[in-house]
């Protein structure tokens, strides 16, 4: 009896995670003879939890084919964190018996580096309970902070965004500086790498262009060097863009922008990194300053998608079905640059272990010395990714974007309480 | 002799003001025997006041020919409200001389409400000291806050991108709602009229889709039923979108993000909504909540230009050359629909005295009785404006826009010293 697919989106969405599940649905939908069913976890890895597996099925084939170009997660993610099966079984014993019930043989999660860390578990756990499950995680962050794959799907059209937006709104406050606002600072994502912050570089060809200061978290925040910083740019070139990542710390390792909400991840909930270093400048330089946080903004904008970033997002799930017809199992599939005068790239994997719970930073050589902007090395990395456009289709002057009815397989087991 | 033209642009900047530059350019270049040189003010009327006329013929064609998708004031804009000229003329008496010593016959002045109001004054000086010129307001503002003409050139791109940037993170804080963020707070511009944050409203279709809650300006700012509201809409539907002009006020008549600073035509410096109603929705229902500031993003954002803003723009620029041929004097330039099926328009005129210092706020008909959406007679109106897509052009993954040297004429005066 082929085995049925369980695939799920977990963790932050992107705009192209959807061109993911796209893929593999495409996949699925041309080797009829290798899998059984494909089923969509509602919200993540909850759905395997409160056995809610969508029917893809029984969507409309014209709305499924929208989701190449849809942003958001179509079908519901997650930010739930497996405990430690030692420590509490619970969770996954029941995992197992959705996973049982539902003759899973093929276990598709698609997130950043604590969905992997879910994925590797799960694995573990199968085999540990004798139980065939082929799992294979699904590289997606806007943050790009995933070991071993060149890039992860999401960062790219992230990334055209930032740099798209610093440009643009450059030449506003370029404008208005004269007599009116001489500071512009944009907020952008990223909790501790520094990708999308150092994506707004791209736009720049020498020391007088915009952005002028890129605010890193792998560099320490030294409000006083920031100041002089600012000043002189305002002074040679009257007046100041400023691109700053969520992330930023002082000497003493707190957020610029503290708070004290956290996430089930653990991680704190930032925001305000942008009115905060605007409030320093007014109140220290007296210049007018301008501020916005992208927030949201920034991660759906799939209006702006790099046509780069929706290929690789979609190769990664065609791909993954195609590793795991070959018997490739407990690996996160990667993005690796060919060598080629041109940027060329292919789908490779690399171990579950390799991957989980690691946060990859900047590296060093991707940062000017003055710490404020990025090298040339780092400009033709993002350069490469944001390269392309992938417009989605338009009605009435806004984008048309998939409508999914997420229909539910008939349960067959007992209801579950999740207590995470 | 030929008379000379000088155009100047004002006050904020929006994505295709410069597209009425180029529909000014086009004119003059194609009707060389009516008109002498064309020179724009650097930094608006400030180039008048200082001296500083830029050279048009002087720039490379090829970048000129980019100004019609180039968002920003390319020659510089400025937040400089004359004075009374009976109080004190001395400006006045500066702009005369500048125009009479570079024999300036046309004034063209692109700008919203203070800048119609500057124009009339510019008119009437001149006029009074008998000389020649003809003077004609051309309309700009993101806000579309000006009185008799139809629409604003500048509104219909930002809408475009509000009601987009909206879809697309209400597709994102939808995927995440199940386990993370609830609600999701967006804030627009609009210091007076609501015409902005209603743009959000065109893309809901039923009462469960977002924006569940616009808050508009022209609505007092009711606390307890607005918490009322989102506890209702995230029970209901799961999670809530709310899209928030910058101006809300409460019923003390203060802005709900009030701030010390004001800009130079005494206008509070607004910004920081968002994060304000984030704070009051977390502290009073606990939910997890995400906000964005789009400030400036929204108003330089040209990748996203509705094509039928930027051609509107664009005629605005050719008619005024037109009309001015004609011997129309002393009037803004507005843009009238016609009666037909589809949308059509065309460019008319109304005297200054209409509408200088006048803010057009949204009808009461165009909002729903419950203060917090937008009717389909407002839907309609703005569908109209948003209509079409007018991307530019990209190169390594970001667009291309205009690099212009803004070279100045000669000096034939002494130098002023600006007071205000």
């Amino acid at each position: 009896m082929k085995k049925n697919i369980f695939y799920a989106q977990s963790g932050g969405v992107t705009p192209v995670i959807n061109a993911t599940a796209a893929g593999l649905i495409d996949y699925v939908s041309r080797n009829k003879a290798s899998f059984g069913k494909l089923f969509v976890g509602k919200n993540g890895i909850a759905g395997a939890l409160n056995e809610e597996l969508i029917d893809i099925s029984k969507e409309k084939s014209s709305e499924l084919r929208k989701l190449v170009h849809t942003p958001g997660g179509a079908f519901g993610s997650c930010r739930i964190k497996l405990q430690d099966p030692v420590k509490n079984e619970k969770e996954f014993r029941r995992i197992l018996e959705v996973f049982k019930a539902h003759n899973i043989g093929y276990f598709f999660y698609n997130g950043g580096g604590d969905s992997q860390d879910t994925t590797l578990k799960i694995s573990n756990y199968c085999k540990a309970n004798n139980y065939d499950v082929t799992c294979i995680g699904l590289p997606k962050t806007i943050d790009n902070d995933l070991p071993v794959t060149d890039n992860c799907p999401g960062f790219g059209s992230v990334a055209k965004y930032i740099a798209t937006s610093t440009l643009e709104a450059s030449l506003d406050v370029a404008s208005m500086a004269n007599s009116s606002t001489k500071v512009f600072i944009l907020e952008v994502m990223g909790r501790h790498a520094g990708w999308l912050a150092a994506s707004a570089g791209v736009i720049k060809e020498n020391k007088s262009m915009p952005p002028h200061l890129i605010l890193l978290p792998e560099v320490i925040f030294d409000e006083k060097k920031f100041l002089q910083e600012t000043k002189t740019i305002v002074k040679n070139y009257g007046y100041c863009v400023i691109v700053a990542s969520e992330g930023i710390k002082n000497k003493k390792n707190q957020f610029i922008a503290s708070s004290t909400s956290k996430d089930s991840f653990g991680h704190a909930h930032l925001g305000g990194v942008a009115p905060k270093l605007a409030n320093i400048i007014s109140n220290k330089l007296s210049y007018k300053v301008h501020w916005a946080v992208a927030d949201y903004l920034q991660r759906a904008a799939r209006h702006l998608a790099s046509s780069v970033d929706v290929k690789q997002a979609y190769a990664i799930g065609f791909k993954a079905l195609y590793y795991a017809k070959k018997g490739v199992n407990g690996v996160m599939l990667t993005i690796k640059k060919q060598k080629a005068k041109t940027y060329k790239w292919e789908i490779k994997y690399t171990k579950l272990q390799n991957v989980a719970n690691f946060e990859k930073e900047l590296p060093k050589s991707f940062i000017t010395k003055d710490g404020f902007g990025i090298t040339s090395i780092c400009k033709n990395y993002i350069k490469n990714l944001i390269s392309g456009e992938d417009f989605p289709p338009y009605k009435n002057g806004v984008p048309v974007y998939a409508k999914l009815k997420l229909p539910l397989v008939k349960k067959k087991l007992k209801k579950f309480k999740v207590s995470l």
